[in-house]
């Protein structure tokens, strides 16, 4: 049993918002034994979940999930008000993500809220702003970003493997053609609920661009690009081919997503994310949101070394690493996280807002409310 | 012997204005009998050759590519002035097509221009206007369109074999850190000459955009794409990181080129340019400018039929294909050939000009100029 075994782990008390599929891959994730994947310091409990719609959606959910025995409750009100809940997960579709987080905020809850964080970055602002005067715990979803995968990718481009990082292209597109997969109230497609692929895919490849070009840099330095970019609009309204260049002095980063083409067409692990590097390479296979396989090339000609490393997903979805990490904050009573610090999410949150502004994509108003 | 080698082949008496790199490539491949790449019906003499410099370098020139007897001449001006010369091949530095351009049509002749055409898309039109006005051929030398690789894909293409085609990326960036590999003088990064990687390498991708999703489109409805795009700068004030977004209503291009890095980091023939639809992908391996292979991905998933087809290069090194096809519209009386239209010329000046604009990227006056 390794010694940190020896250590009571630190218990963190998770109130699921929305009873959705993401909040079940979260949950079942939360309930999976943290020793699986080398943890021993924090665990979860589910406390309870919420469903907007009915008490029995909830009891549902969680006997779905395996918590059949947590509290459940038939309105967000009631679950924010749970005394024993730390910390709130807002697993409801992007649209209602401003408004959920307010009301757990509002309540004193610590709160993680699934990615994208809202519909624009004023409202992000505003979720930040409250957080840390009222000292709770914020946080993106971005789970990505938390994984071994991402953090050693990380760690490559700070010790300089690749040489100096000139430029990053990083793409998550899937074969839906919204025409022949979704109907047009499909949260996908429909403009009442932010639909399009910015929001929903195309945070990843930004993910990927800015953990690298932005978040490698020492903190005090960093920067924010100026940003670019271009969109096709589905007849909904909506983006379905989006492209966001991000430009630093020295550096390019390039996000592309796309609803009717494929990233891995064959289904062979084409690489979503290039690092592309004065000395070299890291490529990322297929997909950006939940990469098992790194590619590094070290040198540049036919004498360049190349090296794939695997990072094979221990048992869950991969959610748990983030969860993990909004615990030590809890734990340590850090009000963010440095791996997704609430500054970076305001910053990528801005250059969405840029984009879509450059392609008249605007939602409802009642969604890109900033009404508290 | 084929059927076609008993009809007489025309020949056309080509004058080579610049005797540098490119001007040798080009007119070493007009010296390769046209029969051992299949062609029949045209021919080329190198009737003469001109230097700005001297006339020893000309008759130097000459002799290294093999056409000792060619006349010589130490001025542009004596060139385009030989009554046995039917058309000038213009081989200087970009900087300079619009001066030499103007002068060969002025004295009456057809021209073929090296890529980039010129310096800016007015200077373009400034060609175009003359040429027409004196019913003289023209044509932008972007020999990658003429190969029977190109003409394959486009075909490919139109067919649909790969659906509706919704995006194109191409790239083409070669390794070569400015700052090691050239003086500040050098063309590649010398403002004087219009260098940085836009106009030298940045065609190339911009190539295979506009020649798929812009050439392919029936000609009365091709409509020219919003451009937008950024860069770095190099301490020279030109290019080192550069990319173009080109957005049509239902499909967008990227085309991007970089001093630093590498398309191809270890030299596997990563594809350079990738073309995607809803039914599959095109990729075209490195370099995009004078690729050999071709691979074609029907359908999407793990059944997917993957097929890769090798166009290896004739004897030549590739720039006979342009040759030929300028030798028939001469043979036939066409002002400009169909595989490099005039129009497609300009809208791809103004898409680089836009992206200057963009960035700030402005050359000295003198080679920006429009005075005839």
């Amino acid at each position: 049993m390794p010694l940190t075994a020896r250590v009571e782990a630190h218990k963190v008390r998770w109130g699921i918002l929305g009873c959705g599929w993401i909040a079940s891959v979260f949950t079942k994730d939360l309930l999976v034994d943290p020793a699986t994947r080398g943890v021993y310091d924090v665990q979860h409990i589910v406390q309870a979940a919420g469903s907007s719609s009915s008490l029995d959606k909830a009891k549902e959910f969680l006997a779905d999930v395996g918590a059949p025995d947590s509290r459940a409750y038939g309105s967000y009100g009631e679950l924010v008000a749970d005394p024993n809940v730390d910390i709130i997960y807002v697993a409801t579709p992007h649209s209602h993500h401003f408004a959920n987080a307010l009301l757990a905020l509002n309540a004193g809850k610590h709160v993680v809220c699934e990615k994208p964080f809202t519909v624009n970055a004023e409202q992000t602002k505003i979720l930040v702003k409250l957080a840390r005067a009222k000292k709770l715990f914020l946080m993106e979803a971005v789970w990505t970003r938390f994984f071994p995968l991402s953090i050693a990718v990380r760690e490559y481009v700070k010790r300089g493997q690749i040489g100096a990082v000139k430029r990053v292209i990083a793409d998550l597109s899937l074969p839906q053609a919204p025409e022949t997969h979704f109907a047009d109230s499909h949260r996908m497609v429909n403009p009442d609920l932010a639909g399009g692929c910015l929001l929903d895919l195309g945070l990843y490849p930004l993910t990927w661009v800015y953990q690298i070009l932005y978040h490698t840099q020492p903190e005090e330095s960093r920067k924010a690009p100026s940003i670019t970019g271009s969109m096709n609009l589905y007849r909904t309204g909506v983006d379905d081919n989006t492209v966001v260049v991000c430009t630093w002095p020295d550096t390019i980063g390039i996000a592309t997503t796309n609803l009717y083409v494929a990233t891995d067409p064959s289904a062979i692990g084409t690489p979503c994310v290039k690092i592309q590097g004065t000395g070299g390479e890291i490529q990322v296979a297929h997909p950006a949101y939940r990469p098992t396989k790194v590619t590094v090339i070290r040198g540049i000609g036919p004498e360049a070394v190349t090296e794939s490393s695997e990072f094979p997903m221990p048992p869950g979805h991969g959610t748990h690493w983030e969860a993990d990490a909004a615990a030590r904050c809890l734990r340590d009573g850090k009000l963010e996280d440095d791996m997704m610090p609430l500054e970076e999410s305001i910053v990528i949150m801005e250059a969405m807002d840029k984009v879509r502004e450059i392609s008249g994509l605007r939602y409802p108003e009642s969604i890109e409310s900033l009404e508290q």
